[in-house]
């Protein structure tokens, strides 16, 4: 088990391990292979960034079994994604800005995140599970009032993929079951999301198997895993921590400008 | 005007432009800046491959006139758009292969492909056209049956983002008035798209001043405008060639396994 991340200090990029109030300093690559360079530094002084910038960010509707039920929905047996924009993460304690000429409703979605470690393309479930370097928090925010603007044409990629609407991090765990695991969201500290991920409908290895059979996922790329109940719009000056227990916890402010 | 290719040539990878048959090496950053090193390549000795490698690529739903009133479509004031997988692209001559598992149709659509030059954020549209560094063609390829294969939900991230579903080049040119082009496609030599690229319903800088609002561009991301009536099937063994006069023709077969 480790917990990766990446931060910038005194100007330059740089990623390691978190161990309690420090970093372990690494270099290399992290997919590729990483080693320490003896150095640590205080968490104190860093900024945490993205744990990763993904080549491709995937993000899955409908795969949690309440919010099929309360939404109506059936019950897919292939993912149902979109492709978020690549350049909309944002880190920990980055604001949550929508474009400045939109005024609707900005919703929050506390999502678990895969983080792919190696080129898979046409992978069973074993290799599947195998090309997950580990997992993290994403923070699926949706212009909800964009996505539906055209009735001829949902606007997925549009309403998800404005500069900074996915936040993600702080870490990426390694060797964590995600099973075990639950989502929770908190509105400045007042939990309004809380799921268990083993409600989830499709599971992180058949996800990949299955989107590794179209197109091909490289080390880096992000797949989050969908939403439970709970999503809800945010009001300006909020702050939004998304916690998974093992990795940490991703908080950011909602913060329109003017 | 310049014709900007990116070539594989002994086994390395560069770039020029096309001088009649012969390419003019160049060193440096096609975007940022590029200098002729004085080395010449004859272009029979080379083999072309996608001119740019995007990070970000943009397809555009129902953005000429002929094709929305065919299909009975309202005219959008704002593109309406999908990301198609940034790693599906391919370069001329690659074949287009569906999943092993889809045995549906595919369609190719012709499209003119907007190159961004520089990094672009809430532009008007002088800015947004500065900002478009050349013209390309791509075919938007389709699985059909996938787009719908869920009534819940369109998938058209999944099906335009299947490997090698994005045919991009052969060239990038630069300084040609977008206007007065016309996009063809020939399936084996027969031409059964021809479309003006004046019928647009939302034009080049618009597109990007728009998309800008809200997602900032980035340079070598690639926006293809969307197609216009005559988007059909394609069949096994079929050379498909997409032609936009002054860029060029992106000819790639369609070459199912099995």
């Amino acid at each position: 088990m480790a917990l990766w991340v990446r931060y910038a200090h005194d100007g330059t990029e740089g990623f390691g391990t978190l161990e309690g109030e420090s970093v372990a300093v690494h270099q290399g690559d992290l997919f590729a292979g990483a080693t320490p360079t003896g150095e640590t530094l205080a968490l104190a002084d860093l900024r945490l960034e993205a744990p990763v910038r993904p080549g491709a960010f995937i993000g899955l509707w409908n795969n949690f079994h309440a919010a099929a039920a309360k939404q109506g929905n059936a019950i897919p047996e292939f993912p149902l994604y979109f492709l978020k924009n690549p350049r909309c993460v944002v880190g920990p304690g980055e604001p949550i800005r929508p474009p400045a000429a939109y005024a609707g409703k900005v919703l929050y979605e506390g999502e678990l995140g895969l983080v792919i470690g190696r080129t898979v393309s046409n992978a069973d479930e074993t290799e599947a599970a195998a090309a997950i370097f580990g997992l993290t928090c994403v923070n699926d925010v949706t212009a909800l009032d964009l996505l539906n603007a055209d009735a001829s044409f949902p606007q997925w990629a549009r309403a998800k993929g404005c500069d900074s609407f996915g936040p993600i991090g702080p870490a990426i765990a390694t060797g964590l079951d995600w099973s075990a695991l639950r989502v929770t969201v908190a509105l400045n500290g007042r939990v309004r999301q809380d799921y268990p991920l083993n409600d989830m409908i499709l599971p992180p290895a058949r996800i990949v198997s299955l989107i590794s059979r179209e197109m091909t996922l490289h080390p880096g790329d992000v797949i989050a895993c969908g939403t439970s109940v709970g999503a809800l719009p945010m009001r300006p000056g909020m702050e939004v921590a998304v916690t998974i227990e093992g990795i940490g916890t991703l908080s950011n402010p909602y913060a329109p400008e003017g």
